[in-house]
């Protein structure tokens, strides 16, 4: 039984493996490598709760994350981030014991990393088609035949075409979020006709949430990569990727004051435990930075909104409260869901299940 | 020495130790208590350097970081923060062991805490003078009246008027600034005035960063809570309270891929690591998450810039390039400045020097 003083990330493991079995299903009906991303939930325990989907092959965000889940028994990972050259080291240390795939963008890095690897070790090549974080634009095929040819070389293999589509959190409909998924596999396929005489076993890496959570996964990709379903959170509900009742997380907080004449509460719980992430819920004009419920010892209850947080400072919340919102007094406790559940994750690094165990996460 | 392969918060312990010293002195010539709030950088060894400047009056934001400060020989404590009910078991624990002060803005609250209390206590009305965030209106004579009456008991001892000028945050110009100042000791002077005959040893106490660095302190205040001035940060710098090389903490991050076309370097250092303040440096329309300066392993160098963050994922900086920046390339390090430091360093958790010794802070 949990007892809370002070915020507190809670998770809902009946909601967080559901999450799961259904993302899992729809891989192996899609007839597709589920190679969910680590980065959410950045925890070992729950990491089995998706073995036990039958799921052996995960992505990560870094190489610390990368050799946390090594040391857990996770055998097959690929760092879905470009390469960081400065932990040559690790990488080497991790691609003798494990089976390892990196990111590479750019003829040198490809170049330094074929020279410098001491054990076999996988690459992606990651491909920009339209997100504009990182990544070569679709069409410059001269700059991709430049990489394969820097990374000739005995140990470091060339695996594919990995894309992360995050313009889909800007699309406006699931029609944009559709058009963008066809987009993506329309360029990959098209990069694969391309190399395929030359590297017959690419494979096409796909799979941020929205597309992977609300669209059949598309004809032709080889492995999917979402990682923010498992716990799902406010930016999805928004983009349409999950009903409120599938987020698997929420920030239990005190409330410390109560302020009627403008319809407002202020909460112990603030930037340093839910990120300063913000996001807009239609046709709300205000950002939104968190969504509040009521909490009981028995879970929290997405059927009644008390209000939404429109401002963090470093430890207070800023409540926005409805009608329902307003009896709320000093002492009682809100479940806040989160913006971005990752973000909230990485400030938090520990939860409480309802049972009141304690997972632990990777902390550095 | 430093031997930094992925984001390392580093902090220069000399400009760190001067923003003390100078705060520390112009308390003292203005001859009001300076109550320097710890919750910028939460660490037990810093606390030592303000100790040296003769500092032993301490503002934190929560009965956690008092806990903390008091186990590390700190006695007299103010929690900034409205009280937390939840947590009276702990403010109990302390205040049989330091002299604490607590925030008290509601007749619920101040009969709460009168009646639960078990060792002596201070307590500060919170006053809101148009930051809107907590605080009973300067004006609402009789609401404060209220809460005077609910706070009596033999253990809990009305100290007087606390402020937290946060609308200085979204002034435009010094000028602005003082108004805000001025208008804020006017209305404490004018509190002071009708409460003095009952209570005659009030103290008003005021303190953001902006005021206190920027401007003389007010006529007839007691004391002053500054915190975010012992590293600044690009926010503060943009308000205009610090030049850059008063900062004294940097992000140094790793460049993992560069995009010259679009004159964008992406950096291993993200939301997680720099949280996601944004904050805006006039006349540049777009937000800035961080300013990107030259490093190297015997410090940055804030004489040239290489770009500024655009855009934070969990683990990524997007940063759009100088021209100086476009010479950069993957393996290289650059110092990222913080938007917010506060929140840097919560993210972080420990600092390393330049030369290289660990200095750890409040760990949850």
């Amino acid at each position: 039984m949990l007892s809370i003083t002070k915020p507190t990330l809670v998770l809902n493991s009946d909601i967080c493996r559901g999450n799961i079995r259904q993302l899992a299903r729809k891989a192996r009906e899609a007839g597709v490598l589920f190679r969910p991303h680590f980065k959410t939930h950045q925890s070992a325990e729950i990491g089995e709760w998706f073995r036990n989907e039958g799921v052996s092959s995960i992505t990560v965000a870094s190489v610390t994350m990368a050799r946390y889940f090594a040391q857990h028994g996770w055998n097959d990972i690929t760092i879905a981030f470009p390469v960081n050259l400065l932990e040559i080291n690790w990488i080497n240390n991790l691609a003798a014991s494990v089976h390892l795939n990196l990111l590479i963008e750019s003829a040198e890095t490809a170049r330094f990393i074929a020279s410098n690897l001491t054990s076999e070790c996988g690459f992606f090549i990651k491909i920009d088609t339209g997100y504009h974080r990182t990544g070569i634009e679709f069409s410059k095929i001269r700059l991709i035949e430049e990489v394969l040819k820097s990374a000739a070389g005995p140990l470091l293999k060339f695996k594919g075409f990995l894309v992360h589509s995050g313009n889909t959190y800007h699309a406006g409909s699931r029609e944009e979020i559709s058009r963008i998924q066809s987009f993506t596999a329309d360029k990959l396929l098209h990069l694969k006709k391309h190399f395929i005489y030359q590297y017959p076993d690419i494979l096409l890496s796909v799979g941020d949430t929205p597309s992977c959570s609300q669209l059949p996964v598309s004809e032709g990709m080889d492995e999917i990569r979402p990682g923010n379903f498992v716990f799902f959170d406010i930016m999805q509900f928004g983009l349409g990727s999950c009903a409120l009742s599938d987020i698997a997380v929420a920030l239990v907080c005190p409330v410390v004051a109560m302020h009627l004449n403008r319809r407002e509460a202020v909460i112990y719980g603030g930037a340093v435990h839910l990120s300063k992430e913000q996001t807009l819920l239609l046709p709300d004009p205000d950002p939104v930075f968190g969504l509040v419920v009521p909490w009981d010892e028995s879970g929290w209850d997405t059927g009644t909104l008390l209000g939404k947080v429109k401002a963090l400072s470093q430890e207070h919340g800023v409540v926005s409260l409805t009608q329902a919102g307003c009896n709320l007094k000093p002492g009682d406790k809100v479940a806040v869901l989160p913006v971005h559940s990752c973000l909230t994750v990485s400030a938090m690094k520990r939860y409480y299940t309802l049972a009141g165990e304690v997972i632990e996460t990777l902390t550095v």
